[in-house]
């Protein structure tokens, strides 16, 4: 055998940090543990290469309790380490441990020389307010629902949607290509419907098909989305993987503003003493992984996420992140018409509200429904100003 | 808006079978609720078609308690709305209610007529078995680390472990296309090493890289490692999305036996009263997304799986799946030599044996060390027969 050949990275890190449970001890035990686990998976009284100990090894930047048996970690892995690939880096980041209890990645810090590799949302907050033409206000949401309904009862509604002022009308996500309602023919359907009201609105309402799907017809899909007129899409990263979000955020031919869903990923954020962080999953992840809103079930809804864990969300779509763009949060699942003032109040003006099944709660005349809930917004967005 | 159409579906429906916890009413409410939730999807009260409420929601078969606190629910849903793709199959039986507490996917039944949209693992264990023509006993795995090694020095392992016997030489999971290792001279010079020690011992010894890798990418990989003379490939579904490996495995023009790996599931399996099940998950699912044995952190090891849970993926492993193969259970993560009769006696004949780091321990001639891990597994083997 040669040489060994001595490993020359360039010594620049990125910080992944960790919330670790348990005694000081254990604690500390775990911390050490990433910094083998997440790079040479290999005991390391048998790694003698001192390169490699220096270079590859998770350096332990800092420790310190932050709660009752709960202490924070900052540990820095070489960029080489985490190649060009967001799949990688999520590997660095929480690969292995994801299967240890008692670990829990809660943020990142990629320095430039990383983040460079990831164009993160095409569009962002700012490109999708300039699509819409809206600046001033939280932007309003809702789905085409429920399945069973055939293509053309749902541009239906989506039409009523649409005339009563709604800014992105996702399918739902349920929605996907079933014999009783097709995605192609749902796709023209509803982005004909929505041209149409805007046509008589003067309104730049965006329909967002549910492109989830196997990996090698998402972006047919997309692009068939696109060319039928539909203004952006929605993907679930938990169905298809994250990385296929953000190829379809990549592809040029594609080009539309992406809603991401988060169906199965709930178990990441199900512990929390385990898992990823709201604000490490649903922000700063899903901005790596090209979504320009992030749709997560709101506080006060029919699932369990916390105040402090939306707030935590808040946070991570927007926390600096070089050139990658800061995205929407959208809170969802189960949402009221009347919690906008509280909504607004909250999330404040860069935020998606989506309403689903409360706004046919509200009367017969649906686009009526959305016609208060506009002004529900539009008043408490003024409000604050 | 025309007649509503009434909807046609065929009747057909799948079974999935949930573990909730709580009270009974509590769960009870919460297998009523799976039902809409992951269809529909909207407020009952609110549904007034007949035809979706009949056909479109979930229907609940039985509830029985199964412990303190915890009911089986089984569930039927119709065919028809898991479309043909494992996406949206997986949406239907896990996705919404993966982010609401004490809701747990045991295991699933489908019937051929949706079956037969997934081709499953290519090899299966049968297939696996005659490509190494090892028919009486489990096979051996190894993987070469760790990351900060070069191409050269990852090849003189993998020749060295070929030599010694080892069936199955994965690259580790962290390796990936890192600029100290690059995926095509890996590949090419690793591929090469362990022809050469093939030629020498008369075995058919495979190496598996690992061509986990942006969504783009992975098949190019895949075919690269093929045309490089690799017997096999690793892939991580928690990283690039169950479908990319289902695509992996069904694409004609790469062929190549699939080694799953758990980087960023165990999420899934942390909870015990929420997430997946280790069956349904490294068992059922993993087997439709194609992988033809699946690495899961074995019981006694570094992880935390208990005996139990290893069982349960046993069971998921081999459970009947109409024309989907069973494949083989890899228990690894922290395994040693010495314990090769106990892991005989556990999952028998028809496993895979991932050992890694505890090779290089056994002494300074790795091919010896090898060989002592095969008569350890020879010898366990024959005295089961």
């Amino acid at each position: 055998m040669d040489d060994a050949p001595t490993l020359e990275l360039s010594g620049e890190r990125f910080r992944a940090v960790y919330h670790l449970s348990g005694t000081r001890e254990e604690a500390y035990a775990r911390a050490r543990d990433i910094c083998l686990e997440q790079t040479v998976e290999y005991p390391e009284d048998l790694i003698t290469r001192q390169d490699i100990r220096e270079q590859i090894f998770g350096q332990l930047a800092s420790f310190e309790p932050v709660g009752s048996e709960r202490f924070e970690a900052m540990i820095d892995f070489p960029i080489e380490a985490a190649g060009q690939e967001l799949t990688q880096l999520l590997n660095v980041l929480f690969g292995n441990i994801s299967i240890k209890p008692r670990y829990r990645l809660v943020r990142f810090e990629l320095p430039d020389s990383l983040l460079r590799h990831f164009r993160g949302p095409r569009f962002g907050r700012q490109g999708l307010r300039d699509r819409l033409n809206v600046h001033d206000r939280p932007l309003l949401s809702t789905a085409i629902k429920p399945m069973g309904l055939s293509p053309r009862e749902l541009a239906e509604l989506a039409y009523q949607f649409a005339l009563g002022g709604i800014d992105l009308i996702k399918d739902d996500h349920g929605l996907a290509d079933q014999s009783f309602c097709r995605f192609d023919e749902r796709v023209r359907r509803v982005s004909d419907a929505v041209d149409r009201a805007n046509g008589e609105t003067g309104l730049r309402c965006l329909y967002l098909p549910n492109v989830t799907a196997p990996v090698d017809q998402i972006a047919d899909r997309a692009q068939l989305a696109k060319e039928a007129g539909a203004g952006g899409c929605l993907i679930s990263p938990g169905l298809v993987g994250l990385d296929a979000m953000r190829r379809i955020a990549d592809e040029d031919r594609v080009g539309l503003p992406i809603m991401s869903h988060p169906a199965l990923m709930g178990s990441f954020t199900m512990s929390s003493t385990s898992g990823i962080a709201h604000g490490a999953l649903y922000g700063q992840i899903s901005r790596l992984a090209g979504a320009d809103a992030v749709i997560f079930p709101n506080y006060g809804g029919r699932f369990s996420f916390s105040e402090e864990e939306c707030r935590d969300i808040i946070d991570g779509v927007t926390r600096e992140m070089g050139a990658v763009s800061p995205i929407f949060p959208a809170p969802a699942g189960g949402m009221k018409v009347n919690r906008v003032p509280e909504l607004c109040r909250f999330y404040g003006q860069d935020s998606v509200l989506l309403i689903g099944g409360d706004l046919h709660r509200q009367g017969p005349d649906l686009a009526e429904n959305c016609r208060r809930f506009a002004r529900l917004v539009q008043e408490n967005s003024r409000s604050r100003s």
